[in-house]
């Protein structure tokens, strides 16, 4: 029984890196797709994320199987309902990217991506591909040192999310209200993807800990709590 | 053991309820915050919060206690992982409601609302109460015709959000910067604020059709996948 449990526990396991995997694609060419204006590259993006939605439910449907077959308790319940919500997270930050590749398509064949703001577009997708990276690496070790990185990546990824905000509304800002929404938008979805993996890596940290509540370790803050600007 | 179960679900049901009519409480304080310029409000919903999150956290730890103790099975099994979901997309929706209270803070003393959009955001305002409202019933009823209603209501919501894209970018326009990134942000606040209410209906509705995937009601939409614009 214990062998056939952990037999379901690495299947789960292992969707959710090779989920994690497609997100880091995913994100990757979106990013370059809204910086370059390349609507072939956002079009692969927007189409690709139907597979990323099957796998996510496939690992909702394996997880309840085991739920209702193995009928495990403590950590080993906890990890399963960890991997439910993992998935939901990884599903949605496949939507984020498919939205960044959204707002490419929608301003073909001008370029989304709002002037002036290049360079911190730039920086905030460089970022979101590596905590994406990361995440993978996080899921396949469980190597609590990579739950560190994502968190310290997520930190400069709201830094310049705010630095946006301050750039729009400087005089110097020569973009028009399109590219003031493309960067609100883009900015927060960039931010919010950060946020999904720091999240995910939080509930590996307590599974390791042992502490669900959160209190285990202050650093690692609360995810969902940002603030609306 | 049925009646302990059954006993379980009933105050899962119940705090379920309970977060629902507090995030009721908080999107109808947060649209008048919004819409007034009024801090004070806004604070309060900010405060609030905190309440929602500890309920949503303790409908999770009942969630996880019945799965290991009653260890439910088919329908019994989906009823709980669905609990979990329904908690996480409340908790959400009181989120939103405190995104929507710290964009009116911020701009105070000037009022969020930008100019022009005033009636727009506040039939917005009415719409997230009316879903909010509708779903505290459908969660305490199970009745259907409920999760109908607010699926309505979201395409209304969903047109609306929209229109405020479209009034933004128009040559009439008359704010600057700042009001094109609230309108931005807070249309798209109130659009995830009815998408989650949707979101939790349909798993209402899989739970009584006993259609899990989501082919069931072809016309209860997938969510998350409104698009970024």
């Amino acid at each position: 029984m214990r062998e056939v449990f952990h037999q379901a526990l690495e299947d789960i396991q292992n969707r959710l890196v090779e989920i994690a995997e497609l997100v880091t694609v995913a994100i990757d060419k979106a990013t370059i797709a809204f910086e370059n204006g390349d609507v072939a590259l956002a079009e692969e993006v927007i189409a690709d994320d139907v597979r990323i939605d099957e796998l996510a439910l496939s690992v909702d449907e394996l997880a309840i199987d085991t739920l209702a077959m193995q009928q495990p308790v403590a950590r080993d319940l906890r990890i399963i309902v960890s991997a439910l919500r993992t998935s939901a997270s990884l599903e949605r930050m496949g939507d984020l990217a498919e939205h960044i590749a959204q707002l490419a398509r929608s301003r073909f064949p001008e370029r989304a991506i709002p002037k002036g703001l290049k360079s911190t577009f730039v920086k905030m997708g460089k970022l979101d591909v590596e905590v994406a990276r990361t995440l993978v690496e996080l899921l396949r070790t469980q190597d609590l040192a990579y739950a560190a990185q994502i968190r310290d990546a997520d930190d400069v990824i709201d830094e310049l999310h705010a630095t946006v905000y301050e750039k729009v509304l400087s005089e110097a800002f020569a973009g028009d209200a399109s590219h003031v929404i493309d960067a609100a938008l883009a900015s927060r979805y960039h931010e919010r993807f950060g946020d999904h993996a720091v999240s995910i890596a939080k509930k590996i940290v307590y599974l390791a800990t042992g502490d669900w509540t959160g209190s285990a370790d202050p650093e690692i803050e609360v995810v969902d709590r940002t603030p609306g600007v």
